[in-house]
């Protein structure tokens, strides 16, 4: 299983940067949940390049469901979404074939596909993919807010400028999840912005952090050893490109922390159990306990950059200069948003759907 | 798949930390490995609480196998590890049951059980199972070494005491997978221990980073997308208890860098590849590119301390105060370090096998 | 994994009889096979409805591959495969919605979607999905062609007449697998299909017999317990709609036979190990043996007849009879042996890449 | 995974005809599950041989359950099943290294594992390791049956004499669940058992067909393609040693009926749907139509037989003939109804946690 996630509710991903077509089959969602296309298009319009701040490739993400939903509703069958590629210029990338580009998974796919791979953008590892992952996010969060399950994410730092720490209790989540760059503190992102601007004018790039909550799962979903919810959302959240690091709770904090002040304590009001702090990030043994999920993942700065780099000649086995004159941006962090939801969004459907069945999420009976 | 990993490579762990014997089946490891017992009980002896840097609790961690290795051995088929549960105290934790511990999955075991959950020593969930754990990857560390793949992990951090970075070209892993505590400067080591005694001391526990290198693993090993070696990693990682943050190569400190300084440029010399840094620590696009693999897990303090803290009677239904009082660690973060060196084992047996067949891993042929 | 079959060569399917267009996701293959059009439109004609022995609907299964191909060769990335369904008349079916019918799987649909399934020509059930299924079949059987591993099907038995036993040795597997209507005896061929014609005419419909040849498989592949290659295929064979019975070798006939006539005796010529007979189907133990694996499937006579059969009216609750006007086969049998080499050439891929590697099947070096 | 079966509920199977201890990983099940050792006992005695109609190896099958269960209750958490090898002896099987005997998997087990392999007894293929598979599904059949699904297996055909049909709705099968050779019809069964003895006499084997019903699975469960109840069962079955053959409903014998006759109408009797035949063996599309499921399987004749064959001597590179010294079944069917049984009900708890949830099979609530 290379490019599918899941066991329940399961995503296989496919298409390449300057391909035909790129898409995606999110299969296992419960029959009866809604599917607003301008939803789905809100997410991608997250996603897309966005003014100065990014590449100039201009991605039309006209996606079309071709499959699993009837009449407004999701069937219960796989759903497959498609998302033409329009504005390739892949002369751009001709270089690219034999002088791997650092930072970039130019020279491991050489290594794994034998020169077979179509190296155009990218190809396959293009950034360009997480379009249908947050198609299929996007449905998977409506199923989620149906039954009280709220994602949202800001970006927490971006070229060392940070952000305000979210309170789960008194944001709106929803906001987030509809903004183009999310943060809470706007002076602090017009600072980032400010910086992501001058790493552009430099040629450079820059990346950052984003902190992730989600609200409303209930407590006793994930499983203690292998299938911790750490470790599932762990394993989806490193499959976006330019994810390095994932951390829940106070996630590497911790190593600065005694055991008396990184425990949760308990407490019971009105007959309902809670915690009083949340360091552990709503997760204790892999399982949840009822408290927000919260996890931060690390960006890094886009790789290609407008500096010219060491690399290598494949083709004559010289050392070269690699200085890719495609489109690129000068930052992913806040087009990474969207697509750390959708990832969310998909993984918690699954363990939902594993632990509950697969009728839990289903929006309303015929 | 609730507590077996893998997917050519697998291991299902089973017991509790006070019942009759804990475990692991080992499967899909290729025949012809030899199997050395003493290999074995050299890493549960890294693992097995030590002097007055642990838990009074003595395991003698008596392994047997019981399958799967013939005339020493691997045959191909499933290997069965059984270690007894010795010194157990179960009355230690009648509390336990009702008044769950802050910090750690007691709560959330009664969430996800209904209260069927053996409590006693923390059950399924107790690290006590991560013994299994370390006998079934010392087979799978044979197994990479006779291919010169070789895994070290050094505790980086300690309760703020840092260690010297490592760099793996110079440095002898294999002297650090033997090691107790293994770290690079002696001195911190001191500092280290002398901040753990400390916390004992306070009836409090500290946590910190360990980080891990793993050389000789080829180029074009994983996948781009969901089962990236960033992926496949991290989720076994984050099966450690205590484990609450993952990352790789640069991981966070990416967040402070532009796109120039971290990309790893490529060079030829004599014919050979080879980057000349490695802040993406050996994968690129979530395949391996022939630089060591170099990541850091955070584990947190132990959860178990002497200091009361808030928690709730179940039974009651009445908020009540923790103080339990069984044997503790006042940090596991040294006794981690083969656990993750064993997980790390299994999953790149388990990558490579994919990648290369079952019978890449074969020692010899008869 | 609803939709999706195998470990590291894996397919998954989507789309509805009525919806906009079926495919399916083939990932996993190795790089450098090459993918010939021809060849896939040639497998994708044998599924077509064939003259008067098939339905009226006439499918133009314009096949287009949007990703994991380039320059006429696998890349090693997913391979997406779309087909546009066409000649629909989704009125013929406006009554399946509420009176299900006998022998389709209208009524598990609704227990299963509670309404919200797309019931239209069968939705999701429709054997319309197996047109992906040969298409991506058809690509997998190239791989294996490279490799000198041929499959081979004919129809064994169809309205209660019988063709020739296949031998292996002695015949050309490759014309059957070239074949419409693929049968050793063509006599036997031609009672066959007047046995459906007559059946047509009666509104009625039949089944029959497929028997598979493999040739080429080397021993040692499969597992002995869950995976092994009986398991692998029998499962991906019932996918197959109609499908009811699964035998390799003997079969069924092992019921009357003692051991000493059961069995495979060896035999070594010019140091070369093979069997003397092949009960066994080429599988000892769920392991290969060397000799070519040989199975049956049994499809059913296609459920829709012309003749009223008792149903049930869902909205109404009330008896009430079924008599679909829509455009049927009186029998798939035929149709369905590039299916049953489609889903074997898959499964081996699988098995195969799993036993040597993802590289094993690659055709060329770059 | 190749010793592991499931997706929600899973069973790791390992151990070795003469090795020291063989078991199961029973993994998924609800917590709250009634565990008593007499019903595992009652399953493993009639899996046991059994007088004159078996080997003269006697197997205590003293098995102990070290975890997963509490209190007498399924705690949720991994179930490990160990039962200690006793009367072994390896000196009977000192031949077989060498010269493979005829249609075991000696020879394919070697084309495996190099030589390594444990093959004493058959090592890890030997049918002894159904006694862990019988234990485990002593737990699943027991959950099964608190939720009001009854598994029953007859001996539909033995050596040529035949069983009169089962009829789910009149036929008590508990009792044939507890029965040592279940037979609807007595006199059939006497007949059964001299052909047994003839052949035990004669130094031959005999093999035949056993018959399943399940009764109280809901309609609904089960997925269109490649997870059918069909695909799903039939790959657990095949994993059964000696099952060559696995067909539902009518099964082969659709062959000869018209679609008319093949389908099962339905009828609604005070607002209950139900089915008034059952040639699909109660599953539509792959999904449950809440009809009792009815499926058969073929055992083949037990291989060993006291008649010599014609194999080749491994280690010389000449002919040789086989003639194993060791103790053997002249019928395993009999012994294969409790395997039958126990495969069918994990594979149904799996697909049912899946449908349902992992609290559906749940007892009582603590």
């Amino acid at each position: 299983m290379k490019n599918t996630i899941g066991t329940s509710v399961c995503l296989t991903l496919f298409g390449e940067s300057h391909g035909g077509e790129i898409g995606a089959v999110l299969d296992g969602m419960a029959p009866g949940i809604p599917v607003r296309e301008e939803e789905i298009a809100a997410q991608l319009a997250r996603r897309r390049p966005q003014g100065d701040l990014s590449t100039a490739r201009r991605e039309a993400d006209a996606f079309r469901i071709v499959s699993g939903v009837y009449g407004g509703y999701t069937t219960g069958a796989p759903i497959a979404i498609l998302i033409p590629n329009s504005d390739t210029r892949s002369a751009d990338y001709a270089a690219v074939r034999d002088v791997p580009r650092p930072g970039h998974a130019d020279y491991t796919a050489r290594c794994k596909y034998h020169g077979f791979e179509d190296s155009r953008g990218g190809g396959h590892f293009s950034g360009r993919l997480t379009a249908p992952l947050v198609a299929a996010g996007a449905i998977a969060r409506r199923a989620l807010v149906q039954r009280n399950i709220v994602i949202g994410t800001h970006i927490a730092e971006c070229a060392g400028v940070k952000d305000r720490a979210l309170d789960a209790a008194n944001h709106d989540l929803l906001s987030l999840a509809a903004a183009d760059f999310p943060v809470l503190d706007e002076k602090a992102g017009e600072r980032m912005r400010a910086a992501i601007r001058a790493a552009k004018a430099a040629g450079d790039s820059v990346g950052g952090i984003l902190e992730t909550v989600v609200t409303g799962v209930p407590a006793g979903v994930g499983e203690p050893w292998f299938d911790s919810v750490e470790g599932d959302l762990a394993r989806a959240l490193f499959a976006i490109p330019a994810v390095k690091g994932v951390e829940f709770g106070d996630g590497f904090g911790f190593a600065a922390l005694t055991g008396s002040r990184a425990n949760d304590p308990l407490r019971i009001t009105d007959g309902v159990v809670a915690h009083t702090a949340n360091h552990n990030g709503g997760i204790n043994g892999g399982v949840t306990n009822g408290m927000p999920l919260l996890y931060r993942v690390c960006v890094k700065p886009t790789p290609t950059v407008g500096i010219p780099q060491g690399s290598v000649d494949l083709k004559t086995g010289e050392n070269a200069v690699s200085c890719p004159g495609g489109r690129h941006d000068p930052a992913i962090l806040h087009r990474a948003c969207p697509v750390v939801d959708a990832v969310s969004a998909l993984v918690l459907c699954d363990l939902l759907a594993l632990r509950f069945g697969t009728d839990w999420l289903c929006g309303e009976r015929k």
